[in-house]
């Protein structure tokens, strides 16, 4: 196992103190932040470092030597605030708020753990002023903040950081727009501008164009700068401080990856083929060994110049991490094939991405059908009347993104396509609880509800990578409406069998484990693991657990219900998604509508209350929702009311 | 009452086919369509003028002169095709496509009502090619319809129009960056630059800056001229068939209210305050024949000066208009009055508006606290991640917006502030299914599914102006949560009388009318009145109903309900929402979860499929949510499985 360490907090104290020269100084703290930014992400197993590197002088900068709170601290109410509008660049702020002391060692060594830190900004967190993880709010809710003070009386600047990808999100012209009509003077916009987004260049996804003529345009002050050198940052706030009538946005050209060489973009993009392997997820072993060895030793010459000693540095704290079952099993690798497949034939087939096309799995389309595919950048809303227009014309779009950010941000734009009787496919990548360690931003537990009261949608969910084939297939080549794809982004943590022979019929689905005292439906690859596992405990103990998958989230065929259920009196549907407006209120509806529920027990096991992060262990457990805590809840309803 | 004229489409041939100067023949064309289309809204009883006469020249224009519609027809798959973004220019639009012989009369006759034409386009209606009325959509629709003729080898123009307030939404600036980068040329944008929005400039309301340099900054081919001169038209989109590399817009520079002298801006605002008038509602008998007198008077010296025969009008076929009952009480004028109020002692109250001040009723809170009101614009992406901003350093902020736009286009701007475990009240106005004649995309039958899931939330609608005083003083003195105020926008078609002594209490309604047989829960003035109807006329067969005003619609005390219910073998709930996700699914939940469901009967009425346009009494009955309608199902129900 690799051997991951820390640089300790009397080390940054100790830097911090030492009397060198003030640019040399905070350069080693932002190098120091790096260190242990890899780390933590190296511990957590997944993360975003890209971004935080390129971001991390600008956030050292602000923390050390720019903003009040140096002074005053992190909750004083004429604090200076900062936050980061993009978020996954939330690594390097925890590593600068540990070396700062805002944050304990346990939770930057716990990153992505239950009860450490989250993979995206939230409040819970020391140092956090507000949450983020989806793009193109922050500078809105910056301006919240600044009209607050003024309100208020309270001292203190506002700076936001956003990406560059990011300036893709309409909020963002919202924004721009409107503080500078309501002069909210006192908002600092910071852009890293490090050019890269998900993989690609920004300006091979949807280029920026000029974009101080941009900022211009909407009345804003504008300045330039890199943002890897503190002289030049220095320069620029202090100017922006006796600009008093407009807000005002500094675009620091940044380098992704910086500080670590084979991370740095143009250089990472060269070795591999164009696309940037840096933005989210943990380097292997070696790379993580070289990237680490590489900012301490650069650390270590750079303090030996200086006369200082060389740093002293700490084990990580041991990994309590536990085990999860892991498959090669990805529904969405079966989701990106079948498109490909039926691409071939079903020509009026446009597949639509939101820069998420590798997580997505559409790049093999965009490489098959180029001509036919369409990259939209971070821009949901554009892309969902995008493909309204696409199908008004005839053809089928396929929406692509994850489900916070589709189902979420562009419902209005759904309902209006809707109301179009077009037919668009919806695919709704990342949902459910699991993966949680990127937090409540990207955990989708809403968008069953969110698509559930519109009347002409189909909502499926396969379990497996053979029903997703299904799944698509009857989306593309049989379903009379609206569907949405619902597919989680994980691996399953197991391959769920499917019984020979199955095949998708709408409104019912299919046994996996037959029992007598009471039925549980589920869906998903996840939660089907985790039905699976409760029926296997409560096996053990000779109650007999019907377990059914149940793709088809909003449509239920009665008489299959019926037969289904029998004559058990305890019915249980496991919810990836909160207890409100997913399957099981469709099951109730149908149960009570159909006589089927009296004398019946019926039970929703859900996402209760916002998702926790951490590992799927962790998350599932918190959640009771992992097999053995749901054993222990159908024992303890066990039918008897 | 009012005599109401139609210019008959013989009329519109005569003048067509008239060898006359073809700019003079324009102006007669474009004014006729603005009498059919004043005429058809004073018909309806309400309709948007002032943006159907900023727009008709440049929509007679198109139309008569510039696609090639006139000659392959509205349905070719090379056709032209143009629609309009903000979509409440639809008056006038109808008028072109009366004249053109494209919608038949009774149509164009019967604006806002069940089978005639919709408040705001529908695809259904002739000519129409894509929903609008939700603002900000438009340019990334067209954008689709482009690529789709270039996809499929088609030949035709895409045309769209925009307003200006409507350049406030974001979704405008996502489709103005992603149209550039993906080189969609064959996309003409026309900003009906009328500069004023609902009732106030856009420059005092969000200012849109130079929208030259803007649409310029963005990489667009940028023109302006006149709006209302058809040879700067002619020359400008003639210059836009040169330019086949990159998008153009045409920013038409144009008087709100054209045509008619007291609708005009800017004399239209000195008139009345500084408030524009003519935005949406139809005129006073008086305006109107004064209005109509002047555009059939303007026609008919200019016909004279051609040598032409004065204007044969008909008779509008009669009104076949249902009666509704109406009162004076607006349950929107309760909560501006009670913001006002708990505003002079809340001094952390702040209200925020989306250009909707008047019909949200919050101006008089401008008026009285104008440092803690901040007018926001259309685009309430912004507005409620502002408001999350605020609510981090500590204000109470109060979103308004129409239900539809608030809960669904800032959706997961809501979710990120609820994650953030602040306090924020979100007042939806225009919910439910009535008023019904703006359409689809203002009708909100969604909002309570799309807060649903919410975890913090609590949703309520009051019936009365009574009870919305004390619902706004709960959201701001006791809730612990965030807040959902549902409001219909319209009177109440009855005034509900509560019991003296009535006072809200968590989870609990309260009993308008006993009965032994069943109950009826309903909420909102709309179908409370509904509900005491069909109470009323089942008494009259001897069919006791119990009526019970629910304003909870996501909490339910089970020991009221256990009470409430009592012996009664049926419980329906009256949804002004669509079936799922609404109050009825919180009640089965609850009756379930309580033992109460056994052996009941329980049904939902509520509004299936997409919303009917309409008049109120019209839609409510195509719905079958009328009290009569209730009546007969309640029987046919009558609570035997």
């Amino acid at each position: 196992m690799v051997k991951i360490t820390l640089i300790p907090k009397s080390e940054f104290d100790r830097v911090r103190g030492a009397a060198i020269d003030k640019y040399r100084k905070l350069s080693l703290l932002a190098d120091m932040n790096r260190a242990n930014a890899l780390a933590s992400v190296k511990r957590a197993g997944s993360g975003h470092l890209g971004s935080s590197f390129s971001s991390l002088d600008i956030v050292t900068f602000l923390y050390y030597a720019e903003m009040n709170t140096a002074a005053v601290g992190i909750r004083d109410p004429d604090r200076d605030v900062y936050f980061s509008s993009k978020g996954h660049d939330v690594p390097g702020f925890y590593a600068v708020q540990y070396g700062l002391g805002n944050l304990p060692k346990d939770q930057l060594c716990r990153l992505r753990r239950l009860g450490g830190t989250c993979g995206h900004p939230d409040v819970s967190t020391p140092g956090v002023e507000a949450n983020s993880g989806s793009l193109g709010m922050g500078v809105s809710k910056a301006k919240g903040m600044a009209l607050a003070k003024k309100f208020a009386g309270r001292k203190g600047r506002i700076f936001v950081m956003t990406g560059d990808g990011e300036l893709q999100e309409g909020q963002v012209y919202e924004a721009l727009q409107s503080a500078v009509h309501q002069k909210v003077a006192n908002l600092n916009v910071i852009v890293d501008h490090n050019k890269v987004q998900t993989d690609k260049p920004v300006a091979q996804i949807i280029d920026l164009g000029d974009l101080e003529a941009k900022f211009r345009s909407f009345g804003w002050h504008v300045a330039r700068c890199s943002g890897h050198d503190f002289r030049q940052l220095e320069k620029a706030l202090a100017e922006f401080r006796t600009v008093s009538d407009k807000p005002k946005v500094l675009i620091a050209d940044t380098i992704k990856g910086r500080g670590v060489s084979f991370m740095e973009h143009p250089a990472a993009l060269k070795a591999n083929n164009g696309l940037y392997r840096w933005h989210s997820g943990a380097p292997d072993d070696e790379s993580f060994n070289a990237g680490h060895a590489e900012i301490v030793g650069r650390l270590n010459r750079q303090l030996k110049e200086l006369g200082l000693a060389e740093l002293a540095l700490e084990d990580f704290p041991p990994d309590d991490k536990l085990p999860s079952g892991v498959t090669r099993q990805y529904v969405a690798d079966a989701f990106g094939e079948a498109l490909v497949e039926i691409g071939r034939k079903r020509k009026d087939l446009v597949v639509i991405d939101a820069d998420l096309a590798a997580d997505c799995r559409v790049r093999a389309f965009e490489l098959e059908h180029p001509d036919r595919f369409i990259e939209d950048g971070i821009a949901e809303q554009d892309m969902v009347s995008l493909a309204g227009g696409l199908a008004l014309q005839g053809f089928l779009p396929v929406c692509n993104s994850f489900a916070s950010f589709l189902a979420s941000r562009a419902n209005e734009q759904i309902y209006n396509n809707a109301c179009e009787n077009t037919r668009i496919i919806y695919a709704c990548h990342y949902s459910g609880l699991i993966p949680a360690g990127p937090g409540q931003s990207h955990q989708s537990i809403r968008d069953i509800s969110l698509f559930a009261a519109l009347p002409n949608f189909v909502i499926l969910q396969p379990c497996n990578m053979e029903e997703t084939k299904m799944v698509v297939d009857y989306c593309v080549n049989q379903a009379k409406e609206n569907c949405v794809i619902r597919l989680i982004i994980g691996p399953s943590p197991r391959e769920i069998v499917l019984p020979a022979g199955y095949r998708l019929q709408e409104g019912r689905g299919v046994v996996l484990a037959d029992g007598d005292r009471a039925v549980l439906f589920a869906y998903g690859p996840v939660m089907m693991h985790e039905a699976l596992r409760a029926g296997e405990a409560l096996g053990a103990k000779g109650f007999a657990l019907k377990v059914v998958n149940m793709p088809w989230l909003n449509r239920i065929d009665a008489a299959w219900l019926r037969e289904t259920v029998g004559e058990r009196k305890a019915a249980y549907v496991l919810e990836d998604h909160a207890p409100v407006g997913g399957l099981g209120d469709a099951m109730l509806n149908c149960l009570f509508a159909n006589g089927l529920a009296d004398g019946m027990h019926f039970e929703k096991f859900a996402v209760e209350g916002f998702p926790a992060w951490g590992t799927p262990p962790e998350v599932l457990r918190f959640h009771r929702l992992d097999g053995p805590s749901l054993a222990e809840r159908i024992l303890a309803g066990r039918g008897e009311r």
